[in-house]
């Protein structure tokens, strides 16, 4: 039996990350990562909806192996099926056995299908991270008119976008009174959804499905208030949970949220076991209580922890603050830490700060967007602990800013002094940036 | 005679920032902004090169005046000549004498013209930051066929892509070896310089202008090579000096590179008088020797820590980091703090590196440029001390976030695992973002 020193299951975001940094960390070191994919067969996770609208094909949105796997790193293409932890060992459904030294499970999640009747007919799809699966529904859209989405979160605003681009016909049906109202406050929320209906999108909120009806394929959706919608097909777009299947058969301890459990290392309770990405459990930055959170950049981000800590633990994950950026037709949104609800919730007394500027200057500048923004801060501290906004193409950048800001802890009184540059066709004026302004707005509040 | 709580003056971006932290922060006292310039007649700095090409028009590049004025703020249209800081009184052109409690200077800088024969023929003009001055070159540019830029710094790109965006021949002179030289290394330099003859400029490095030879107007260049080059007409971009000349008559002292000496919270050597944007004293952030500096946005920062300190200290200014960008046709270029080379010259040891990726992902999205990152640090101590970069339209909000970085003073291991947010339309990839990529390239170098 052949033996690696680090063994990974998992070739997405997380495992391949992981294994970049744990090639730069132990440069001797024998590094593999057992996927069922071959190379360049990889989805990008966060690529999904714009295969069907932007790129226009499936092949289009394969992660690049090559950065990976020029690196003295080994793909083995087969299905983990156990781990026998004794043993130091994996199974495989090719019937291999691989032993290791250091494991890292980055398995991923699986999407949500909610228990509605009819959930089975044939087109009723979910953003599935398969080139096959996915190549599927681009053919079965090709034959359709009318999609509904069921979801009106990140991923199913932007199918819908997406689908718009194609020329379809496309409803989104979210059960909360707002789309992206997990992560967005309410007028943030309006905006989105004023542009949604401005792309020609059905969008019904407060609304949930009772059952999806057809005879083989999707017909038609009953909804909880007795209305009907005829449609064509179906996409779900309500989550995803950690795929656990294997952490849990090994033994390894699942947290309260269905996650597999992690220290701050990305160690599972298997000291030779890490677990990272959408499968592992995260904390929350501000709370340290366990997180639903589930980014590709925060895989990626933990992928770069573990990787670092296999042979001595070198990176701390302090828990997740979540930076969230979306483009709808061409309003950017971005949201990032705490909204003033989250904070409230969480226990924080707030000052929220505003401001308003245009990102470029002067206005006059052709193709500049109109920037909103709100900052949340800690009323006892000054820190900041989130921020929104709406702009243009930069968006999620300034988010990236902010999630600086956020992750250093600085107060309101530094962040009105942040060093910033500017320039006419990339950034706001010096005057009228946004984020030095919104901390002043909320500096006089306080 | 009337006394004003707050007088300053000056009323670009420094002055104009000064008065809105100083109502922010002290509601009931009165200010007044005395300034030369009518409502609606001041020019955005940095936006001067695009009213000769992208704006079109001088009066697209005002600033707004409301945001300002409507907030309880005076302007007394007048220029100030001289101070009695015993009195504290200031005299103005029209031969009013006013009162104040507390000064602030905001005098800004005029271009500096270097000592070349011919330079005041007529056809050779800087960047004066005056309505009518600008809209006279406007109007003898529409007679050129060829132009000459002596300089080439920012100021000196930027005007050289405009022009050359309504048809113009246009030509560069740079005395040093570089484009750009002062804020980018040699190969971010090449970057620039490829794409500027790229554009159809005629650009020459490591050249001197010898002389500047016609009758009345400009007709030719005499070179240092004795090379000649016809020319309509010379534009100077060689920088600016401070204007201290009230502050020097008002005997106020003057720091060792020519500009108002300060305190950290913008106090002259009176204390009842502040100084602030291009006229005052600047240290770096990293030395805290006197830097030459002179930015809109430091301008701003500036009136915001003097407009909060004038009846109270409250915050204090650590000195400039220098965060700078500009677009050279599509190619963004990004910079800031210290460049390897400024850092050396500083006495740092330190180490450094780089990442390569697209600024949209997957790289098949449409639009997509290449991103080229390069992060210094300390080797001491692991903080980073600057950043340079290469890229898109959004590469002055990624300049911003190294921005936040550096003044914090974040370590190489943490910049690794620094929270950043992505998205396919507005960011790179989760695994290739090039903030925590060039961080992990450093760390296996140190």
């Amino acid at each position: 039996m052949e033996v690696r020193d680090v063994l990974i299951i998992g070739g997405s975001m997380a495992g391949r990350t992981a294994a970049v940094a744990a090639r730069n960390h132990y440069r001797e070191v024998g590094i593999a990562i057992i996927r069922p994919q071959e190379k360049e067969q990889v989805m990008v996770p966060c690529g999904l909806p714009y295969i069907f609208g932007t790129l226009g094909a499936v092949e289009k949105n394969v992660t690049p192996d090559a950065m990976v796997f020029d690196r003295g790193i080994e793909l083995i293409v087969d299905q983990a099926i156990s781990i026998d932890r004794a043993a130091k060992t994996v199974t495989t459904a090719n019937g291999n056995m691989i032993g290791y030294r250091k494991l890292i499970l980055a398995t991923g999640s699986v999407p949500v299908i909610p228990p509605i009747p009819g959930r089975d007919l044939k087109n009723a799809f979910s953003a599935v991270k398969d080139i096959h699966y996915l190549n599927n529904l681009l053919a079965q859209l090709k034959k359709v008119k009318h999609i509904t989405i069921i979801g009106g979160g990140f991923i199913g605003v932007e199918f819908a976008d997406e689908f718009r681009k194609r020329g379809l016909q496309v409803t989104i049906i979210e059960i909360l009174p707002h789309c992206l109202q997990l992560v967005f406050s309410e007028d943030f929320c309006a905006l989105a959804e004023q542009r949604i209906r401005a792309r020609g999108i059905n969008l019904m909120t407060g609304t949930r499905v009772k059952a999806i009806l057809g005879e083989i394929e999707v017909e038609r959706l009953e909804l909880d208030s007795g209305e009907s919608i005829d449609t064509d097909m179906v996409l779900f777009g309500v989550g995803v949970l950690p795929n656990v299947e294997l952490a849990l058969k090994a033994g390894l301890t699942i947290g309260e949220i269905g996650a597999i459990q992690v220290d701050e290392y990305g160690r599972t309770s298997d000291e030779d076991i890490f677990a990272i990405g959408d499968c592992s459990e995260k904390v929350s930055y501000f709370t340290k209580k366990p997180s639903t959170l589930r980014l590709s950049s925060v895989a990626a981000r933990e992928g770069r922890i573990a990787g670092a800590n296999l042979f001595g633990l070198k990176r701390r994950n302090e828990g997740v603050i979540g930076s969230f950026a979306t483009v709808i037709d061409d309003l950017g949104l971005g949201s990032v830490g705490l909204t003033e609800k989250a904070a409230g919730d969480a226990g924080y007394k707030v000052v929220t700060g505003e401001s308003r500027t245009r990102d470029k200057h002067p206005g006059t500048m052709p193709g500049s967007s109109e920037i909103r923004m709100r900052l949340v801060f800690d009323k006892a501290n000054g820190e900041i602990l989130g921020a929104e906004l709406s702009g243009g193409p930069t968006v999620a950048d300034i988010t990236n800013t902010l999630a600086a800001l956020i992750q250093v802890r600085m107060k309101a009184d530094e962040v009105v002094t942040y060093q910033y540059g500017v320039h006419p066709a990339l950034t706001s004026a010096p005057s009228t940036h946004p984020i030095p302004n919104a901390a002043e707005d909320a500096l006089a509040k306080w």
